[in-house]
């Protein structure tokens, strides 16, 4: 059997006037997340741990950040796009364990929901999509709720 | 065979009057980790990524911080309840490895200790558990030693 | 087959009148890294990741960063020592991800030659060597350009 390993992480600053949009999920908060895509912040780190087992580059090499076809895009189209990389390999995800850091707001009760979002697109189930969080406990740049950061590995094995 | 990742991060912030504790061992220090248990970051990050691996939740939710049943409790008591679900589903751990965050105290010294006592509660050898340390060069707020962070990464494999 | 996994973190200050180290690479800019040897942060980072997943200590065990030896030493020099403990072991790598964290300069073209660089040490293809870049989005130390920080993970295998 064949195995890969991959990491990924994210950063997205908060701002006024946009949706927050985590695990391809509208979580209702005053403030959204800035970027050029939709800035779904777990979906870019899941997206570059699959990128990064196949040593594939990475999501600023595949959807650039400054190409117009991308602009607001739904991140849930990334996620497709780079399963679809990683089958043409004939890898498939076995598990993938991910950590959103952030201060607010709470997410657990939007988990199930994303697990079964991200599950769908990876071809996987939703016990093999986990979603966890954690404060950092108010400190540094994260724990002022001037961003949010998330964290993804993914263990691929060879179909 | 089958195998699962798993990765957990977490973080403490400093503060006086409290006692240190880190990989299930008081360190000695002038300042302790704040938290609702003993806020013992490594073994946190290892439930952390222990439970993530087998996308059973993340520690908040099985051990909230509200619940006055882990106020001040020993860490080593939630890890082995975590591990206890693992088993229950049939896996055992490979190996994991972690890193430490932290400007100060230098925990060197202490590192045998924290693996002996981590691989007794995970029911593997020493050998098995790796701790790391690293500064963050004196950067941010865990440079400015307002607080240390932890993170881990698990193999584990289905008995 | 037996598999571990490792996991390493690594941050350097920038400093003026330094080399830019990364990935075995000279990359230029008005500023290098900080740090008792070339300061190269992923080099450190795929160190601590392999000495972790067969929990050999950390590079700060290995290669204290108080020893003459390791003055401004080539980073690539304590990695292919690294990989030897590896060797004596009996393991070999089967992929390396990692993620360079920084707000400038950009690394994308230097890429291709750091996976090079570094598949030559590890005795792996460039193909299982990946070096995905990121930025903090402003946020934080490395956000304000203080310095940059690398992050890797690594998957072994018994030969």
């Amino acid at each position: 059997m064949s195995f890969r390993i991959g990491s990924g992480i994210d950063f997205h600053q908060f701002a006024e006037g946009r949706d927050l949009w985590i695990g391809g999920i509208r979580v209702p908060h005053h403030k959204g997340a800035l970027g050029h895509s939709d800035a779904d912040v777990l979906l870019h780190a899941i997206c570059d741990a699959l990128l990064g087992a196949l040593s594939l580059g990475d999501i600023g090499v595949h959807f650039p950040n400054n190409d117009p076809r991308y602009k607001d895009i739904d991140s849930k189209i990334l996620l497709k796009e780079t399963v679809g990389l990683i089958a043409e390999r004939g890898y498939s995800v076995v598990n993938v364990d991910s950590t959103l850091c952030l201060q607010e707001p709470k997410i657990k009760k939007f988990v199930p929901a994303m697990q079964e979002t991200i599950a769908a697109i990876l071809e996987v189930t939703s016990a093999d999509v986990s979603i966890k969080a954690t404060t950092t406990e108010e400190m540094g740049a994260i724990g002022r709720e001037e961003g949010l950061m998330a964290m993804a590995t993914v263990l691929l094995q060879k179909k």
